[in-house]
């Protein structure tokens, strides 16, 4: 089959929906949330998701028997862009951070009980969930070895004990995927183990939000302390041992599925700084027939045009040939810093305007900086893409990138 | 008289000074007004100036006659940085803008009587002002040609009209400069003059804040509207029809000042990046011991260093030869970005830390941003840099850069 | 049809024939050539032509009825990519420049007669041609519409007057194909017409070759001057004033084809710098293990990956949409940059013996510079795919790139 | 003293005079010298500086007691860029690399016979010189502790023994300060000794000429072998042991040189640049008429001045405070990396004409090219200016950049 790159009809279709949903329904609510997501994010989050099950939209990427329309990576780029036009799309679909990668790694790993008692009601919209994996230094960060969080085991089941941070969207989650040590000791590339941990259990406690750059993920980012947190065997989530193996299950997909979301914001930080170019005069020119502009312009097509195909590049390796793909490095670098030129660029060409609130680029660079840093700093990224191409240079000469 | 790079002692003691008043008086204030400096902007002014009287660093750039230390531009640079350690060292020192250019302007061009009743007070932090030049699209901007503004002559005096926006410090201001059009129209390269208004003239309304990604100016960005607003003859500042002039005399300075200043908020991100690179261990070495985060050290001292260098030969021309150097654009165009970059690059050192409010690096990136814009945009610095150079090129072309 | 980003097999094929044919047969030739090209060119291209057809890999892009294997872009980008391994590959497999994209012109709009006439011992490596249209300034260059060459008409046919330069392969070529002005100005955007002229012809004189900064090219870059150059009717090219059309059939492809072959390039670089990256010891570590040298593999193999993504994204859109897709821009645009950086990465990772003649980088460096000023300056491509964003965003401000 | 950036003015009298000088008598010798200078490198050698004796610009740098003009490193700095307009201008002044810094290192360390005997001929150009340090993989190169190089005590001197490349001016050089090791192991950062040896010396062998990127310096890069090369004790240069220190007394003012000399290429590539851009037009405009045009113009004006004010920084270092002062490296890191992108930029403005040999651009981008890598490589600089940032952050966690 030769190489294709047009989506099927109803994929299409669907990501046409998507659009006019996000744009007709999901935006115009933003104004009203600026400032306070943090506290009204879940009634946003309830009346949104109503909306978006009206509009045929919900789910995209949750396999049909819990509900959703099942698509694959690939088809889910598309879609996931158009919902990522406004920092609520995804929110609305039940694809946003970290429910959606969540899903995806409850789907791949869990058994049948804990997909009807934790996936279930997840892809339903009904609970939200966490994913407590990142520590406060020395701890668990870009260097997921370093987890100091401990799980001994307790006749029937398990006691955590440590403290986590950045753990996006804590507060009013379900329940957490809380991943510790069960063997050896922080330094050590294996011995983690995730757990799933319910928000009633005593010995979970949700502390202070961060008080990050961006601010629109609901729940924030929280401080999470496991003190004593017994859990029963069944809570373990896979096997005992392979938590790093499953984690890159679930960061394979996730960074890609980030890559989409952010790509949207940044054609929608493009659209604003376009429709500024195309009418504002100064200089006795439209500001789009001014060289300078039109530089960051297409500097701005040209990084998103790539993002996109590198993006398209992780899905189908992912899709075809399962996870751990140096593909979605590559896809999920570029794409962090292609998004946040973007948006840079943006403010720039509407100058003053864009530096203020009256157009919500200067949200959207809060809200892209992270991505630099999340789902591993683009540094510890290229270390990985570096080491991969140098095994490759050593096992064969002359078999290039 | 060779070349020399040395300040004179009682400079390099001034400064020396106001780092330690800085570090020690000013930055354990941050904490404490993170995010109200609209609303008790003016309660912590009037405190850290009083600080700053008591330790013999209040207002080094104004001449001793007004109180001040007298300092030349090129005596500022090293001061101003120090102060700019903290996002209100500038304010303690009453060096921030718009003020700080303000002063300049009017005793350069103000009559005795105007300085008097405007300068003196500015001068000895009794009062504040702003500067309305800049006007929503499709007036004044990147473009100061556009001005609409319109001051016409009535009997005894002008009357003023017309729309302001990013009038920085208009909010409690006890007067504003403003820049209206006495003749021509929106687009002529001449015709404006500057007034001084009082803030309590009934014809001057002080509108909405701007919503800015910025936040730390005292009395904030702030919609200005002049209907109907009558003032006398000698509000006239300078001379009629010479406002554009005026306003190089003022902007040439007060481009520099905004380098100085915010060189030292890159000084002190890259600081807090050291500090954290110093210490933080992953990956079984120390941070500041991996390649990558070495580079971005270094790459912020080189920044460092070429923005301090830039900016000391435009005060150098400013000193020597007057104003409308086109050092002082470079200075401009290069430490805005290298601004910028510092501070990006502290953060994403700092990792995780550096999007969290437990670091200020976020709140720094924030105020920084606009830099690049305000003041004239990069790209409007580089369009004069560069029909500058090809003038020379036309008139000599054997003569280089 | 889902989308699909693996080749057909028989594609596969004949890009791992490709990939040991130019290993194997023409790296070998290079250190013998890599000075006197233009004196021994000719010569080196027959023997290799000959040797691909051995192989079985001469011709890839010729319809089959030309004796080639018919290949459609999205096929040729994997096929050229592996022959632009080395500067010679593309000679080889008779797909270099100019040969290349005027044989895919003369297929595009020729008639049976010149088909046969030209298009024919063209494809099978009997002859060379070139592409006469750039002039020296105040000519056609970076603006087409400065076309200053005029075609008269006479009785029976049109006679040329004018001077090009930069028409490559021009020294030994069988023909060229000449665009004129037939109508129009210089400055007029149309009335351009291509003309097919023999070398006999006593009205087209060769000039001296261009000492470029490239020297691959066999036959040179060369000034050619038509002065009352006399050919028949038959010698039009398609329609009389269709011109600038024709080169947009002809340059749509041909930049994509010259981004394929300098990937080979880019990814030869890449493998000599991991090569010596993977043993080199300095500082008491493996070059490949600091992490400076990291950051720019990494860099490496993400240019790589999204040229070669945004290449196929404009060989999809020429095979399903034909000609004047911004994508090639894109394409060519990124490509033209990210070569160059990668050439000139590797280079500094191999330092000293990057700069020697014992690696052929410094040549690889000098062959790709003028890849962003041939087939249309990064600048002119970027200011078309701005005008491009801007005609959308004023169409419909909604709709994002 | 305030600070001052005026030269005195018998410097600026001496640089007015040497940029008449290298315009009319260097450049037009630019030429007939372009392809073939290794050859007759010499006899343009000799021509230049008697030229220059007769202009009164020879030697701007030497002691007057060794007949030259004795400025110190800041007026040198202007002297030397204004040399620098002209591949051959230091050449004729006799400051070109490497015989200026061995100039410089034999006036700090050599005793009063052995500057007699070689420091008097060199600084009048009655001879060349070379400084043999470099040695190809896995010797000293980027970590100079990686000396294999030995030297053995023998009766009444030393015998030398080891393999060099990248010996600058080895062919036709009348001595060579050759760095050995006389006690530890590759690897040590201690125990070498420099030794003075003479061309006739039958232990010394000059090899072939790499094939460099840059082919300007009279005598190539060359491969130069020790093979039981004996020298009396008297060859000693300074102390044994202390040959790393005094590689810094020599790279240190070494590394500035070159930054000066470079930055008179850049000035000259720009002005071409501009030259170009003030009169070609296209579209309809003059070339510099064009934003994009601009913003690459102005970012070369930006890139001169701060190298220029990096490169005065460093030697007012050197000047006041003497050697290993980290602002020669940032100074050299920056202007190694701006001068590339200032060639890169003028060739691109002059579009087809910058690839061509009728403008000098693709010869300097060849000869500016190895500068990131001579003098150390800009990584190795990173490396060393973020450990000194480190080092300051350690030991003050307050005191910044």
């Amino acid at each position: 089959m030769a190489i294709t790159l047009n989506h099927e009809p109803h994929v299409e279709e669907l990501a046409r929906r998507t659009a006019t949903f996000v744009r007709e329904v999901v935006v115009p609510e933003e104004e009203h949330h600026a400032d306070a997501l943090a506290a009204d994010g879940e009634r946003l989050r309830l009346q949104l998701q109503e909306a978006a099950r009206q509009a045929g939209v919900f789910a995209p990427h949750v396999p049909a028997r819990y509900g959703g329309h099942g698509l694959d990576m690939r088809s889910r780029a598309v879609v996931f862009e158009e919902a990522g036009w406004s920092l609520y799309g995804p929110l609305a679909l039940n694809i946003a951070a970290p429910d959606e990668a969540n899903m995806h790694l409850l789907d791949a790993i869990a058994t049948v009980d804990q997909k009807e008692r934790y996936l279930r009601p997840l892809a339903a919209g009904q609970v939200r969930s966490c994913f407590a994996m990142t520590e406060p230094s020395p701890g668990a960060g870009s260097d997921p070895s370093a987890l100091a969080t401990r799980a001994t085991k307790v006749s029937g089941g398990w006691r955590i004990d440590g403290h986590k941070w950045f753990t996006t969207g804590a507060d009013g989650a379900a329940f957490a995927i809380c991943m510790a040590r069960t063997s050896g000791e922080p330094g050590d590339r294996d011995g983690a183990t995730m757990f799933l941990v319910d928000a009633d259990n005593p010995g979970i406690r949700v502390g202070r939000h961060l008080d990050t750059i961006d601010q629109s993920f609901v729940g924030g980012h929280c401080e999470v302390v496991f003190d004593g947190c017994v859990v029963p065997d069944e809570a373990v989530l896979g096997e005992v041992g392979a938590g790093y193996r499953y984690a890159q299950v679930r960061l394979g997909p996730g960074r890609l599925s980030h890559c989409m979301r952010w790509l949207g914001i940044a054609r929608r930080a493009h659209s604003i700084a376009l429709g500024y170019a195309a009418h504002r005069r100064l200089f006795g020119s439209r500001l789009g027939d001014l060289g300078m502009a039109q530089g960051m312009i297409a500097d701005s097509e040209i990084d998103i045009s790539a993002a996109r195909a590198l993006i398209m590049q992780g899905c189908w390796d992912l899709d075809t040939n399962g996870p751990w793909k140096q593909s979605t490095s590559i896809a999920k670098t570029f794409t962090a810093e292609a998004v946040w030129r973007v948006v840079d660029r943006s403010m720039q060409i509407c100058g003053g305007l864009g530096m203020s609130g009256d157009v919500p680029l200067s949200r959207f660079l809060r809200e892209v900086r992270p991505f630099r840093i999340y789902d591993g700093p683009s540094e510890v990224h290229r270390w990985s893409i570096a080491l991969s191409a140098l095994r490759r240079a050593n096992s064969d000469g002359a078999t290039p990138a």
